[in-house]
């Protein structure tokens, strides 16, 4: 192969005096194993976006590096791992920034309530982190029953209920387990959902449910009054998605609530 | 510029001895003028698929005609105008079969049970017509409320119950209007939903649906006893898909018939 | 009618003590009337979000309410009448922030570059305001062709290129048109796209993109350079997606910059 | 709990006299293990499709018992295992027919033509069968780079190339290895893609690919001559989606070949 065909024009200098400040690869799926806590890890497959920063004086990026990063890192993606995965794409592309994000569809064996049949209920899980901030992203899309309390009210029997997806996004530098999240988002709503019911279980989540009637916005407020208590959480959003019964339309609801004041308050005087 | 350039590549000769069933353009997103049965038109969006055969000696076909006609025919779309667009097709492609395919939202003033306040509410509906056959075929998919007949008998209080997806696909020589298939479909179901809902009409659908509990089966056939005696319908599929409230899946339904037969008997009954 | 039925359980005390930052109604279909620069206006067909603040005191908001002034304003949705549209949810629902947020596609009549054959191009928008800022937020998504200048340079002949979108987010406060946004985007790329082209259009847009051949970094930039001149613009985002052709991903760069600052210097210069 | 409340209402007699042709659970996301020629075995995340038929006089199925099956299988899913799933099917619900419908990214590591670096490649699959045939269907969608013959033939220089998707869908009683309709799919295009490129590897797929251009039509009809020679194909559908770099749309080609009659012939002969 004739060597001056191969310019690295990527290297070039660029006169534009614009740095980037993101520039890589998008939505390549990966399959990755991550952290399970009930069985060590768990196989998955992800979606993956990873960027670095670029100086005015550079004309592009290198991206097949992205791509060696990634593979190199594919057994072993955790919330504490992804600093190593950032430092790797700081060195390898020279660069001053860098920013993973990756997605993927967390399992977990979930007991039915009565009968306690098992199966695989899915949880999507948004984890990003960038080297500008000590903290990693955590997102968790929860999908649960919620049931209306005005449909309850005014009705003389029965209610509308629906399916709702509750995202709970925290930061955090500490390792927060997923299971914490989720088991968090299960309690704020009418009920938590399964894979498999039988008759048993389908009535005991019909009436709790009944029993346990929720606006979309006390969704958000249920799990925000958890998530104040939970310990390492330095900023949380969530965000409660109703798919309504009655309409087709969602109703929504969203609190985003920074715990950093709160949490060095907290230090302070256990330092005391 | 030099017409050498310029060769008409596609029009050549192929030697695979393959003919294509299908070859055009995909996915385009248009603006198209559709019939409505209370306002006379209606402006809305349409995502289009064309395709022509093409016989086995020649290379390829050629685009940009397929654009011509949409562009033609965008202000009215109709069953009945759909001859038209085929025709056209099968004119300027100098083909001898070609394929039609257009999805578009249709919306419909709806007014809530009770209060009687108005809104528009969306259909997506398919239409597609082919020149072998006389035929159309039509698709409406219909948002509707479902609530669990086991759920109800099981539970003290309350019935999970969730937003389906009643797509009803019917084949027809002549016009069937999109209203007349939204009207069995809503029938079909333990409610019918609405844009807009005031207390009085949330109360209203609360209990209507919970007097009115059908399972994805008894959706689906409620729909087929209605198709069967719906003038004009030559065939029918109803799919509904319920996304369950208690799981993170959805219960799915399906009955296709054909009518042919039934019609055919009745006709020679009136002839007689 | 029992009126003790129809409590409005939504208006009663909450103590939580837990504010809402948005709540609302997401992801209705809506068909609606957008501006349009050639033509007056555009029928188009939106999906649209809109969000109040909840005070910690009450429990829920009224969701019916967001449906009736979207479908009050639903002829004429525009930068400029959005400022409306906030009015009416803050006097409707009581609230101290409004916050909407409209996706649709919009479409211009496009001449092919030689031939000047005509037909409707799609391009996406997303405009939303809150009633906390003066501004408004304004994105447009661009279908452009890439050409690799790598690929160029070291390759004996040919260039993979591919379709990009890119997308121009903008905040302003005086009305910038969409078509203006979708030129700058077209000239930051190889060429620019259409639904309809001729042997001899393609023949042009061929030649055109091998003899421009950009990085996505150099559409950024190429873009950026361009909204800093333009007036009005308060902000912008611009970032370019490339559906490599020789990938499975996408590369992506982006740029953001805030011209505050840039403008206040300006207007401190022409005051003097 | 008292039993009166658990009334079996899906076993109960129905006498509107409609059996319905499919109806179970659909969309389920679930992790699963395939087979892998290279590893032995694959772990991906599959969503899934399970149906039975319903006899005229039951009400309803039980849709718990789909989760047991796939939850006992979801360790083994191959071409073959799957009539083990319908046994299942057809046992544990008492059924006339069952249908099972897979769909699971699926990977392979693929090294670059010059460099040899290596990385995963996804290819997305479909698998189904059905109790009423003794074939399954297998789907893989091959992403594929697409350079036209018409754009390299009109222009003084380059030509327009861009992703293609070409579906290759197979009905088969033996086991055909999903490798190998990659193989055939791969071999179609003007060439095939990688997720690792180096530059030495970008030269050679730029000047293969400009050596090698096919329009959407050659691409179907490359891979419909390879599947006719291939072993063990009772049926084909190969389409591709060209998502064109000089449009907003797709260029797309279809054929379809029942090769059962010149299997038979085959044999016939053969058996002499």
């Amino acid at each position: 192969m004739n060597k001056k065909y191969l310019r690295d024009i990527q290297s070039e200098y660029d006169d534009r005096n614009l740095p980037i400040n993101k520039v890589g690869v998008k939505d390549i799926s990966y399959p990755v194993v991550v952290l399970d806590r009930a069985d060590g890890i768990q196989h998955t497959v992800a979606r993956v976006n990873m960027y670095v920063n670029l100086p005015h004086q550079f004309r592009g990026t290198h991206m097949s590096r992205f791509i060696e990063i990634l593979n190199k890192h594919r057994n072993g993606i955790s919330t504490l791992n992804i600093r190593k995965i950032l430092k790797d794409m700081l060195d390898e592309l020279d660069s001053g920034q860098a920013h993973f994000e990756i997605v993927f569809p967390y399992f977990i064996t979930k007991s039915a309530p009565v009968s306690k049949e098992q199966a695989k209920m899915e949880y999507t899980c948004v984890l990003s982190a960038s080297s500008e901030n000590d903290y990693y992203t955590l997102e968790v899309r929860v999908p649960v029953l919620s049931l209306c309390p005005c449909s309850k009210e005014i009705s003389a029997y029965g209610a509308h209920n629906q399916r709702s997806i509750l995202s709970v996004k925290i930061q955090a530098e500490e390792k927060i387990w997923i299971e914490d999240i989720i088991s968090v988002a299960e309690k704020s709503a009418s009920s938590d959902i399964y894979s498999i019911l039988k008759r048993e279980d389908e009535k005991f989540i019909t009436e709790k449910s009944y029993e346990n009637p929720v606006f979309v916005e006390d969704i958000v407020r249920n799990a925000a009054v958890s998530l104040q208590e939970m310990d390492g959480i330095l900023w949380f959003s969530v965000e409660s998605e109703n798919m309504e019964s009655i309409h087709n339309h969602s109703a929504y609801a969203q609190i985003e609530m920074d715990l950093r004041a709160k949490n060095q308050n907290k230090n302070t005087k256990e330092n005391r």
